[in-house]
């Protein structure tokens, strides 16, 4: 992970950028390869960058909880719970702003693997207090410990001081 | 879109976060409402929150460009064409961080349009050279400008300061 392209191109960011080499004649080429390749026109979009940040991040997610199978959606789902034992899904799809039928599939998953469960209501008869199991309880422990190990290296990637001001910034799109 | 949930946010960001009311038994109570949901161990991942940011960006995206039709993974392939006339499709899928069959299906999309055109390679029959139409070219003009309109609102959002820091230190994701 410390080789990894964007700590060495953090490293290397004060250099200036290489020039593509002047247009020769389109047929007499063969087809260009990744090198020679502008970004321009999309790199000055903070969509596309946030998204090649974003799957970088959850690519480095995925690899640190491989040993727990654990996946972004279901890390935050379980943290929700953690945090707010008895919500609904319902609830749970609204604060973390996924759709109802993709919660009912985290959570189906989840129950599976016995780390959560879904009590009846006693008020509502079609909604379902979610709980973590004893099992998830434990679980968690670890995962939180890993999840916390790939927050390290997204914080060493970027900064300390910049981990904790992009936290603040972005603090306004999760809607809570 | 000037009242959009994440711009009155900020504008309310000095306010201290409202505090979770005291937890009471868990039975009695109906399941909780989105208003109590505390994100408590989520909101301390930048993964999180940069795929929230993610999801507002390309919806607005998608929004203020639906009159063209053009969604996120089309603009980045034209705008990528547009620039790399005669680059090939492993390149475009290089470039782009995604996979060669994600390419292949976005480019048929766009042939289908009669935006983008393959031409075989004289230098390796396997190989297409990806090239924008007339048609492409004159519809680039109106899709850049709705993009541009896009990125607006999402500079205003964050900050013209921030805007340029983040297309900065989100570079690094890009790999080019």
């Amino acid at each position: 992970m410390a080789n990894s392209t964007p700590q060495r191109k953090l490293a290397q960011k004060a250099a200036p950028p290489a020039r593509r080499p002047a247009r020769r004649t389109r047929r007499a080429l063969p087809a260009r390869t990744t090198r020679q390749v502008s970004l321009d026109g999309l790199t000055d979009h903070l969509g596309y960058l946030v998204r090649r940040a974003q799957i970088w991040i959850f690519q480095d997610f995925i690899r640190t909880l491989a040993s727990v199978d654990i996946r972004p959606g279901q890390y935050s789902a379980l943290t929700v719970i953690k945090a707010n034992p008895g919500l609904s899904q319902m609830a749970l799809a609204q604060a973390l702003g996924i759709e109802r039928a993709r919660v009912v599939h985290l959570i189906d998953a989840l129950e599976a693997r016995r780390l959560v469960k879904r009590q009846s209501s006693r008020h509502d008869r079609r909604s379902h207090a979610l709980h973590l199991t004893a099992d998830g309880q434990r679980a968690m422990v670890r995962i939180r410990d890993l999840a916390l190990q790939h927050e390290k290296r997204v914080t060493d990637l970027v900064g300390a001081g910049n981990h904790k001001m992009l936290l603040r910034l972005f603090s306004v799109f999760a809607g809570s």
